[in-house]
């Protein structure tokens, strides 16, 4: 397609990616909007779709649908496998190319084995909506298995539920399948006591939330503890299996130094390493640009790709810093308000650059962090004009709530999303609690496929 | 499992089998419900997850969740492989074996190509909800194909959807893909107009929804054909293959005889053919019992096994008569309400044989039928004590929508279906027009794999 206005291409349509593409609207360019899935996904309820408490459509937007009445926007679904920075176009995985003016590459991140790709197929992360069911299948399958199992030690191992990585969305897993064992499914099985479950939070640091004040990660612990999730800090998974998993950590109470052990569990979730896009690496190799350990894009201070000044980088692809006067650079949180920011920043920059002037230093608005552990208990840190302002427990989760519903994208979501949340509340009960195939497509751990 | 009062056996979670099972409730036997899947589907509302009006939690409920209150039940996630009758067992996908006194087999029916399974390849019918999620894959995946499709032949190739076999189930997914093309994506591509689909139903038969009256038939031809929708009758389709189908059919106007012409297509459903489940020829193989050539089993007057009293198979599978004093037997349709019926019965009988009274011949109570086209566009059969009463279009739509949220099982399920079809109502939008893959993994037209 020929463009007689700049053409500008935007490589992803997650948090980044979508606020670039509104932060251009009334601008004098055409923009390809280009994502390899059909919808704009809010990641920060993922975890949500993964214990069963909400179905796929409810947090998840069609992206041509959220643009359809912006003319100059085009969106296209497809998956850009390299990035041509000097002859300014982008290769797609259909074998055809695009030839851009201005690129803004917000691809995102995926989940890292930390180079042991081996563990995905027993503990499966979450990142998408075919990550999100593979779990939500697993944990529910868990206890349907259970149930059929004679032999008490391995039923014992189906009631076994890990989750390594105790951030945000490690900690909300635990705290969402502690509910599933102790609240949802009280009742309904006939031969075990889903009470039986335990749930295991695995963490190589040394308290939860790292990226919170001490003092939150303390109430985190101790909501979690209450929750019944058993958390083990300072433990090192060194190796998972058809049949569970290999840890190094501190010895039992009494005892000095590290032991290895092994927990026995037939449903492992991962939630503790995060990579940078593949699209970085191939950034770095066709540019020079440097990435760091997470394979992250090193950017400039205006978000565009050192030499590259019409090439972007934003999001959990960037490694950017914020650039307020009078203080030295701090590095930006892979957060969903990062990457928004960075969406409008750069959008922001490249119509400066179009209008021949200069392009301006990205400075992060940080509003502060929260994550919520189950019902009625979450952490909230909120940076404000006149400093921190830090509560848990019962408000901490109203908040967190309302915080989440007032993002959510569309008032049909919104009123379905509290509908759940609602009943949730009441009942404890869990309203998508559907696993699409049979066991025996479904349960990898079993048949090793 | 030892049981201490007599274990009934429960095949299929549909409704002939939930049915069976809550007539049960109070009575002093033990039960085992058997299902491949998780949850019970609303299967007459499974179009609208495979045409992205509703997500899939709106129409399933996990079976034992329904069940929790019933505390003779006990629910089962396996697949039933083969009925030993003789030894009274049924065997397990996993090699074990459960002893049964009584067993009820409701365990359905299948999409059957007719001899020719290799088309379900390229036109998938629609059963299971990962059928409905394939089937929204490929119709939303069309238009995104053919909005990057430069050629323009290839391009109409995508955007010609056919729909195979003019019964409730097709006539509905017909008037779905209407609506998507001409209301739902109006005004979201850049490239193609959604307008310009061209949406096929051919049917072998002389008109179209052939269990309906004539005058119905009639009816809702013409509100197919205002939505938009080709409908070729009297026309079998003789092949499918990747790039679309074989059809011999009427000459066209002015010519007399049948012709043989292709439809070049990328999005083909099939709604065709029904089979009984395998477990039919199963317990024919094993009990010399009689089967129809749609695979379902012949039944006693009282819904037994012919020969085997304490068995007996109901729904779909069972080819079933229903006997009113002084008429000749007729057939019974394989609609729910005649699955459900079927279902009380036979836990009826089972009582009755309990009690060492004489069982009673199934006499089914017809109240009518009725299929929906779309908006305001339905057709209704009702029969009443008075006589017949039928009526189409505006008013028929609303009863029909009544009815299927009256029949919903769960009030949070009555109220997002009714929330979601108000605002399609109002708007045309379709909620859940989201694809969990992306277009590499999900296009078996393309990769084939």
């Amino acid at each position: 397609m020929m463009h007689t206005r700049p053409h500008v291409v935007i490589i992803g349509g997650g948090f980044g990616g979508l606020e670039a593409a509104k932060s251009l609207a009334k601008a004098p360019v055409d923009i390809t909007l280009i994502d390899k899935t059909n919808h704009h996904l809010f990641q920060p309820l993922l975890y949500q779709v993964a214990t069963a408490g909400l179905a796929a459509p409810a947090i998840a937007a069609p992206t041509r649908s959220l643009f359809r009445h912006q003319a100059n926007l085009t969106t296209l679904l497809s998956e850009v496998t390299d990035i041509d920075a000097k002859d300014k176009k982008v290769h797609l995985s259909d074998g055809s190319t695009l030839v851009f003016d201005h690129l803004i590459v917000a691809a995102g991140a995926t989940h890292s084995y930390f180079g042991h790709d081996e563990w995905s197929a027993f503990a499966p992360g979450l990142k998408t909506l075919e990550d999100a069911f593979e779990i939500r299948r697993q944990v529910l399958f868990a206890f349907e298995s259970a149930e059929k199992e004679p032999d008490p030690e391995k039923r014992q191992n189906w009631l076994t539920l890990c989750v390594i990585g105790a951030g945000p969305t490690g900690v909300e897993m635990a705290g969402a399948f502690a509910e599933i064992a102790r609240q949802t499914l009280v009742g309904e099985f006939r031969r075990i006591n889903p009470h039986d479950a335990r749930i295991l939070l695995i963490e190589g640091g040394p308290r939860v939330l790292q990226a919170m004040p001490e003092s939150l990660s303390q109430k985190a612990l101790e909501q979690l503890q209450k929750l019944g999730v058993e958390v083990r800090l300072n433990a090192i998974v060194t190796g998972i299996d058809a049949t569970g998993l290999q840890v190094r950590g501190p010895a039992p109470a009494g005892v000095m130094g590290t032991v290895d052990y092994r927990i026995a569990s037939q449903c492992v979730v991962w939630a503790a390493g995060v990579a940078a896009s593949s699209l970085g690496q191939k950034l770095a190799d066709n540019t020079g640009c440097k990435i760091d350990r997470a394979g992250r894009v090193v950017v400039s201070s205006d978000l565009s790709l050192p030499g590259h000044p019409d090439i972007y980088v934003i999001g959990d692809l960037a490694l950017a810093m914020s650039h307020s006067s009078g203080k030295s650079p701090t590095a930006v949180p892979g957060v969903s308000p990062g990457a928004k920011q960075m969406g409008r920043w750069a959008a922001n920059n490249l119509l400066q650059r179009l209008a021949g002037k200069p392009t301006r230093a990205f400075k992060y608005a940080d509003y502060g962090n929260l994550a919520t552990i189950g019902h009625n208990a979450a952490v909230v840190d909120l940076s404000t004009p006149f400093g921190p302002v830090r509560f848990s427990g019962r408000w901490a989760w109203w908040f967190w709530l309302l915080a989440h519903i007032y993002f959510l994208i569309g008032f049909r979501n919104r009123l379905v999303v509290l509908m759940d949340w609602g009943s949730a509340y009441l009942s404890f009960s869990r309203n998508a609690r559907v696993v699409a195939g049979t066991l025996h497509k479904s349960a990898p751990h079993v048949g090793e496929s």
